[in-house]
Parts: C-alpha cells; structure tokens; sequence
C-alpha cells in the first residue's frame, strides 16, 4: 500500500479544517490519495458538528494511515490541544500550528509518509507566539537543515495550465530589485531542474525564463538588467545543458500557445510570475516547495478566517495539492 | 451613411498591408464598420498580387469611402510613395508612414473620419529618418496638441475580458519606481473616467487600481509606496466620486470572477497590466489612446517583418480595433 501524505493542521481556527473534512469526504469521487491529518481530533470532530458533516475518525499512527483511510479520516495525534474557534485564533493555535509542521516533517523524513501538504497558517498568529521564520516555507527549509547548511527554497505555483517560480518573492519590487542576481536566477533555475527532473517525469525540464522589464528591456533601450543580469544567467544555465530560454517579454509568454513550449517560467518578479497563473488557474492552483530534501504542497490560498466554519470554503486548492504531492512522491 | 474610420498604412513594409486587405476581404461576414487607408494605392495593388488576392481599390477622399466601401477599398492618397518590399523597410517608408498619421489626424480633426486606426509603424525606420518622438502615441499627442497644450496620452489596453491601463509605459522597471506618483495615478485615472464615460456607454466607471507590491504591500511589510502613493490616490479619486477600489494586491485581481467587479483595472507597471490582458486575449486585445481629442486604436502588435507578404499575418487584432473604434465613435 502507498505510504500516506502527511497533512499539517494549519491554523486550527482557519479553513484548514474545513477544507480537509470535505476533501476526506469526497475521497472515493475524486480517487484522492490516502492522507492522515496532524492535530487535535477533538477540535475536528468540533468542526465537522459545526459543519453539520458526518465524518468518522481513526486515532493512528502514520503506518494505520492508509489502510483506515477508505473508511475513516485518520488522525494523528500531535498531543497539542487547539481550542480556537473558528475565525477566532485563541492562545493554543500558535503551538498546535507548529507541532502539526514539526511531526510531519519527521513523518517524510524517517520514511513514513510519502509527502508533507501543509494547511495554511496565520503568520501574525505564529509572530505573536515568538515565531521568528519569515513564513512557512522558511522554517520548513529550517526544519529540513537538521544541523547541516538550510536549503533554498524555491517557491513553485503549479497548476495543469501553467507552473512559474518567481525569483524574489515576499520582498518590495525595490528589494527585489536589489536582490535580483545572476546568481540567485542560476540557482534557482537548477534547483527547478532537479526537482521537476525528479519528481515531474520530464527529463529535460524546458526554462521559459522571464526578463525584467518591459519587452524585456528592448535592447537595452528600457533599462539594462535584462542584458547584465538575465541574459548571462540564462548562457549559463545552456552551457550546461539546460533547456531555458530568454530573457523573454514577460507579456507575450504566458497566453495558452506560449505555454505549451516550456514546462515552467521562472520570472525576477513575484507578481509576474503569479499574475498570469492566478488569472488562468485561480482555483486550483497548488503552492510546491522545491529545493527541501522532500515533498511538500501547499493550497494556494490563506486562513480565511471569514468563512471558517460556515461550510463555504472551497476545498478544491487542497485537493489539487494532495494529488500533485502524491503524483511527485510516486514519480520519484 | 456613417463617416468612415481613417486608417494609417503604418509602416508599409510590415503588416500593415498585409492585415488592411485581408480585413476588406472578410467586410460583409465580419460586418466591418466602413474604413478608408491613407497611403500609396500603388504600393497596396503590388502588395495584394505578393498575396493572390483579389481586391478593388477605390481612389476617393475621405467623404466618399464609406459609400464606396462595400465594392472597393478606399484608398485616400497621401501623396507619398512607398517603395518598399515586404519586410525590407526603405528610404520611402519613413516619410510615408508619418504622411498617412499626420493626414489622419487632420481628417479626424476636420470631422471628415470618426475616428483614427493606426497600423503597426517601425520606431527604427522613423528614428533613422529623423523622428524624434518615443512612440506612435506621443507623436498623435503632439499633432493633437496643434501649437495648445500637448495633452496627456494614455494607453488602454482593451477587450470584451478586460481592459487594462499600466500608469507607466515603456521604462524600466526601476524608472517605473521613480516615475509613480499620487499625481500620476489621479491624472491617468481621471482620464480612463472621462474616456470611458464619453466613449464606452459608462455612466461611472469602476475602476480596480493595483498595488504596486506583492499582496499589495501587505500593510507595508512589502513596501511603503501602496500606503504612501496609491492608496491616496485612490482616496482623492473617491473623494471625487470616482468608483475607485484599491490598492489591490496584483495577482489576485485578474482571473475571470474579479474582472466582473470592475469596469477598467489600473496598475503601477506595464507587465501587470499586459501580462494578464496579454494571456487571456492574445488574439484580440485592442490598443487606444486615451486623453486625446479624438478616438485613436491599434492593432495590439507590431510591424512583424518576419512575415510580411507571406499571407500568415492574422488581421484579428486590427478587426478588433477597427470595430472598437466604430463602437467607441457611435457613443461619444
């Protein structure tokens, strides 16, 4: 039987619940993949009488995971209880949150589960509980060093329509500007290479790398990082052997012929990268870590706290996320 | 009889004539409004037996195109040859091109055309002749400036999925960041109102303004230009009584439920207004210019030597903006 997938609670008064009981419920519909969550069983099965859900429980361990799964919504307990209610994040979310994060990190690392699908977070709840990592993916990559150097992580939105990794991410466009390196693009780049040869099936991922500015500078004319930053990132990575191409016009290289030309576009800016494919795939595309020594996705979307507990939040992020984490676990 | 659009024969080694006529062609199925193109009928009839196509052209001015133009192209002479090979810019094709812009703007002015349609002209041809303006864009503001103020132009990218304004043009991106001001958003945003009040059949437009950072500064973690230059701009114009929304964070404004809420969104960069606009109407976004005294669109591509005279260049876009321009003029 497949090892299972690890799902983290999130913030435990966010839609992480919500969404989590809905998907197990429509597992034999959508043939999801076995997953067990990491949490409080009791404030579950509070969610679902909220929800008004009949949802069955198992209390196991991650290795009763996945032959319990057609029957019951496993749970592993994490032996922090979380109290919040929903949209209301109370003084037990911050630990519960993390504890969730940690075990299933030790689950995909000694073996036992095949991927980690994190729920969201609130990162103000975490700061306020003396959380120090910038986000999620962060202490991740610090969970993945273990004493040894901290990865990078490269953050990946991936839907069928379209994968992009942006370069800089939570930075101002000034910082980002700053930031924006021949370095930083070439590593990125191989760690995208790496990972989509390992865990996508391709053998030779195609680069669709984005330039910077308008028309991608036209010639110099409209700014010079395009030809002194991108374009010298992009000789190296095809020196050695890499299928990448640009620095393209980031406008005319997202619409749906573009597209079927490379299999991920790595762009210097957040929201060039994340513009079009939440323009094409707004509902369910999946947040992917890349460059951590496992598996991990993520919904791509927040806590929100409004709906929390009101049956309206839409389960369909997760799933994909689910189903892409298992799709790499069992490609590698 | 409705008056005619004036349409410029850009530069004529491009596509210009390649998409005029096929356009023609195709007058009754697409039920086009009545156009004439100001230029060289010679050069035209040459281009038309590169292609095997059979067209008729008509010698007329302006005031006789639109009853001419079920049986014949109208062909408006500007006096001016155009020698030039498909793909092969020559010494003709400068002066040729400016000829048929500078002819369109007086007919237009004149009340002789509704509106203006510009084909694809070849800022390297006109700077080598001599042309000292940035763009196609700038030059029609000066010739609509006629010795007063030149006027603000303002690039709307348009279609029936979106339509996009970026507040900065053709700069890089770190010029962007200096050149956005609270000004700059209220003056541009005034425009696309008075515009699309006059011209689109809107009684209040709602305007959607990007931030400029990721997640729209995120309370200023992410960069203190969205609270500091666009949320109060966004406060004058609604003070103003402008239905004006934002800043809003980028990614998360342009897939296809967020664009029902707003009639015209407005963004701090180029590429996130034209990546979106870009992907999701590749084939038929329209470029007008708004804040002249008269309606001006484009075809949203260039002059593609590439294929000039092969037959492959697709006239969807120019179809486009010759019925947006007859829409835009029965409006006003």
């Amino acid at each position: 039987m497949a090892r299972p997938l690890a799902l983290t609670s999130g913030e435990p008064a966010g839609i992480g619940p919500d969404i989590t009981l809905a998907a197990w419920l429509r597992r034999s519909e959508l043939d999801l993949p076995p997953f067990y969550l990491l949490g409080d069983r009791a404030a579950l099965a509070e969610r679902a009488r909220t929800l008004g859900l009949a949802v069955e429980f198992a209390d196991v361990g991650p290795d009763e995971a996945a032959s319990a799964f057609s029957r019951a919504l496993p749970v592993v307990a994490t032996g922090k209880a979380a109290t919040a209610r929903p949209g209301a994040p109370d003084d037990t979310s911050a630990a519960a949150a993390l504890a969730s994060i940690r075990q299933a990190v030790a689950d995909v690392r000694s073996g036992r589960a095949a991927a980690v699908v994190t729920n969201p977070i609130a990162k103000n709840v975490l700061y306020r509980a003396g959380f120090r990592h910038p986000g999620h993916t962060e202490f991740l990559a610090e969970l993945a060093a273990s004493g040894g150097a901290t990865p990078q992580p490269v953050m990946m939105l991936w839907s069928p329509a379209l994968a992009v990794v942006p370069v800089t991410i939570h930075v101002s466009v000034r910082e980002a500007l700053a930031q924006l390196s021949t370095d930083l693009i070439v590593s990125t780049a191989r760690i995208v290479v790496a990972d989509m040869t390992a865990h996508f099936g391709l053998k030779a991922p195609r680069l669709a790398i984005a330039g910077l500015n308008p028309h991608a500078g036209e010639d110099g004319t409209l700014g010079m990082e395009d030809i002194e930053i991108i374009a010298p990132a992009v000789e190296i990575l095809r020196r050695d052997g890499v299928d990448a191409r640009g620095p393209l016009p980031p406008d005319t290289m997202f619409h749906a012929a573009a597209r079927k030309t490379y299999d991920c576009a790595i762009c210097p800016l957040h929201d060039q990268a994340l513009i079009p494919i939440k323009t094409v795939a707004f509902e369910d595309a999946v947040n992917v870590t890349l460059g951590l020594p496992f598996i991990r996705t993520s919904p791509d979307h927040g806590t929100a706290f409004d709906i929390a507990g009101t049956g309206k939040a839409n389960p369909s992020s997760l799933v994909a996320a689910l189903r892409l984490a298992a799709r790499m676990a069992s490609s590698s």
